[in-house]
This record gives C-alpha cells, structure tokens and sequence, in this order.
C-alpha cells in the first residue's frame, strides 16, 4: 500500500494513511492512537518510521502526545461536501471553513469530448469553454475540477470566474440566476499525476471523483464537470433535499 | 502504491489497478491499452509483470489482444448502485447482473456502538439486531455491510433475512412495508483485513464506504448501516428523486 520508489519518504506516506484513518474514526473509540507497535504492524513499516509519522502530525496539531498516557487524538478534520439539487462549492462547505478559494489553473475554448457532449445534449465535436479549477479550504486544496459549459451561451464564463472565483456568481453575471444538479456519480481512484501533485496527496493516496451534470430550471445542461477531492480531506454527503430557494449564494 | 511483501503476487495487484483504470474509461478515447512499456512506467514494475497482468485481463474477457495492432478493450463492468431516498440493493442493481446474492456472515442482539444508538435516536447502550452482510452479483463480491436494527421492534431481523435474503423483505416479514433513506455519508478508505479478503481485493484496493440511516414512513430511525463497496466493481450514483412508490420490491 505504501510505494518504496516514489521519491515521497515512507514516514509521509505513513502520515498521511494515519490521517486517513484518525478521520475515518478508526480510533474513536479509545480517542488515543494505538502503540507504536501495533500501528508499525498496520502499515508494515517500522517503528522509526511511524515516530517520524507521529512526529509530522503532532506538528499540525492533529495528535497529541501526553507524558505517561500515550498519544491523544485532538482533532478530525475531513469537511463534510453535500451532493444535492442544490449543490454549490462556497455553500456547500459553509461554516466548515474561514477561508474558501477557487483559483483558475487553465482555461480554453475547444472541441469537447464525447462524453461531454453527449452529457450536454450537444451534437458531437461542439465546443465548450473548459475551465480547471483547484479549490482550498484554509489554504488547504480540497478539489480539483474540470468543467466544460457550452461555448455558444457561456462565452464569457473564464473571464467571469476570474473576476468572480465562483461558479454560481459567473453563471449569474452571464444572465443565469439559478441552476440544479442532474446527477452526480462518485468513484474512487488512486491519485496520480497532475492531481496527485495539485492536491498534495502522496502515492497510494485516494481521490474521491464526482462526475455531475447541472441544468437550468428550465431543464437545459448547462455544465458537466469531474471533481476530484482528496478522499483523506473531504466525505460526500447526500441528504433529503432542502426547498429550493432561488437566486442562492453559492 | 503497490505492496511488495503482501503475499499478493505483483501481477495480480497490478492487473486489479488496470481493470479499476478502465472501468474508470481513462484509456475511453482510444479503446485501447497503452503500449506495455507505457503501462510498465505508469504502475512502476517491468514489461514482463505487465504482461502477465494483462494475460489475466485477456483470460478474464475483459481485453483482447489483436495481432498487429494492440490491445482492445472489449468490456467496462463497473456496477451503477444508486443512491437516493428509495435505495435497494437489489432493486437498485436492477438488471445490471442476472444474480444478485446475499449471504448472511454473522448476526448478534448486542449492545450497539454510541454512533448506532445516536443515529437511531436510541439511549446509549440500547440493544440491537447486527447482521454482517456481503452481497454478491453475478458470483462477484460487490459490497460487505454491518447493519443495526433496534432490538426490541426488529427482534426477528436475523431470522428473516435467512429466510428471504433481504433486507426490504425481511422488514416487510416483520411488518414494515415500506421505509426510506434518511441520509448518507459517502467516503474512500484503503482494504484492509476482513473486507480486503471478504471482497476479494489485494492490498492498496480502495473501498467506497457509505454510512446510512434509513427510517420508517413516519421518520422513526429503522436502520443503521455501514457498507463496503469494493471501489472497482461499482460507482455510486445521486439522481433525482423518482415518485414515491409504497411497497415496493427491494
């Protein structure tokens, strides 16, 4: 599960597989983290490597050792993403975190792929304004998303994200008040590449991929996307759906 | 992130990556697998465990070789589950596989864990039905789940469900004709022990785990579960709601 030739030191990768599972709740039920021993046969290092694991989440507050007891876990941090007919970024997050930021990496006006096309009702080859996204909570990356919006009525969408740094409030600048989500469908891959590297995840680490489509109220496809969120930072929820409240903030 | 002192062989860790790969269409615009010593860079071993990969891939129906000419993919089969108010596991497989089987692994009336008796609205420590699931399609294992039912309304849940091999018809057994979702928690963790081996997967697997509370018509907590889904043989999906059926096959 941890890759010896990666370039990323083993007690990183064994960090972050810690973080992982102190989120997961693997250890709610003592609160405190397991000896070194037992956590050294888990992840099949040993027990220097997982000292200097400890070591790396002491630093960000996460575990705390306490003289005498052992180590005590002191905080979880995955943020909780609803997936809903309502689902927006900033909203989504809401109080989970200070500080929301949506930066542009690349944008471009092309040809779309099949699978973009045929999710948008358009006929093959039609092009689309694609837009790459990296989203951070507290300066922490949380996602990173592509999306395609069809060129003809979206013309405008990277220069209106750039102002904006909100899908919502770009959609609204180019006339569309309002919009919903169709549907949504959740993998989970092993990060790689250019993701692997954008949300500063270490080989072996897992992305959770939504793979949506959103429509106006009137029916239309207006976005299709592929997000991938750091499945160590983020759950996906999905909850009875609140009333649809026109014009939201998102 | 692949395990060199698992006891798994190479070959067989590397082809369950390159059946995940293209059940996730990332090889979709050609159709074809990349050259082998493409695939060697990308997995981080030599041709040769390639190719004994993809020989298991080629026996397992799921590539082709075509002399001269490459590899075809000739087969994705990853399972659409969904997930929405009216979810069912065999409903919700519907016609994507011929046979649908659960098996009953273990069952006990225990004290429940403080998470159970908070999602059930239950007092701490309440006793309650467990029973210990995994569900296959087709003969392939799909998903291992921990459910807990209030004790003193479920009583028979265990009894039922060897009876019926389901969980809708087990309730319907017990007098609860119908029943909904309340909510669910979608997350990706790493196999590990039991379910790496109830599932079939070899290590550095990705497990989808939703966490869900189903309730009766009235909003009564029935259901707490926790279900495994082996990542590379299902996706999850959120569509819209579907009109609100009483009594219906699941």
């Amino acid at each position: 599960m941890v890759e010896r030739q990666s370039g990323v030191a083993l007690w990183r990768q064994i960090a972050d597989r810690m973080r992982l599972a102190i989120n997961n709740g693997d250890f709610d039920e003592t609160g405190m983290m397991p000896p070194e021993v037992v956590l050294a046969g888990r992840f099949g290092v040993n027990r220097h490597t997982v000292r200097s694991a400890m070591a790396a989440l002491t630093e960000e507050g996460i575990v705390r050792p306490i003289q005498g007891i052992g180590t005590r876990i002191e905080r979880r941090d995955r943020l909780r993403f609803p997936i809903s007919r309502r689902t927006r970024f900033s909203q989504g997050l809401g109080n989970q975190a200070r500080d929301l930021e949506g930066k542009l990496l690349d944008a471009a006006t092309e040809a779309a792929p099949a699978i973009v096309t045929e999710a948008l009702g358009l006929a093959a080859g039609s092009r689309c304004v694609r837009l790459e996204i990296v989203s951070s909570a507290d300066k922490r990356p949380i996602s990173r998303s592509t999306s395609y919006f069809p060129a003809d009525r979206f013309a405008g969408m990277a220069e209106a994200y750039e102002k904006t740094r909100s899908i919502t409030a770009s959609f609204r600048e180019l006339g569309l008040p309002d919009y919903v989500r169709r549907s949504t469908e959740i993998s989970a891959i092993h990060a790689e590449g250019d993701d692997m590297r954008q949300l500063k995840l270490s080989p072996g680490a897992i992305i959770l991929v939504a793979v949506a489509t959103n429509t106006d109220l009137d029916g239309t496809p207006i976005q299709f996307s592929r997000t991938r969120f750091a499945a160590d930072r983020v759950k996906l929820t999905v909850e009875p759906e609140p009333e649809v409240i026109s014009g939201s903030r998102g």
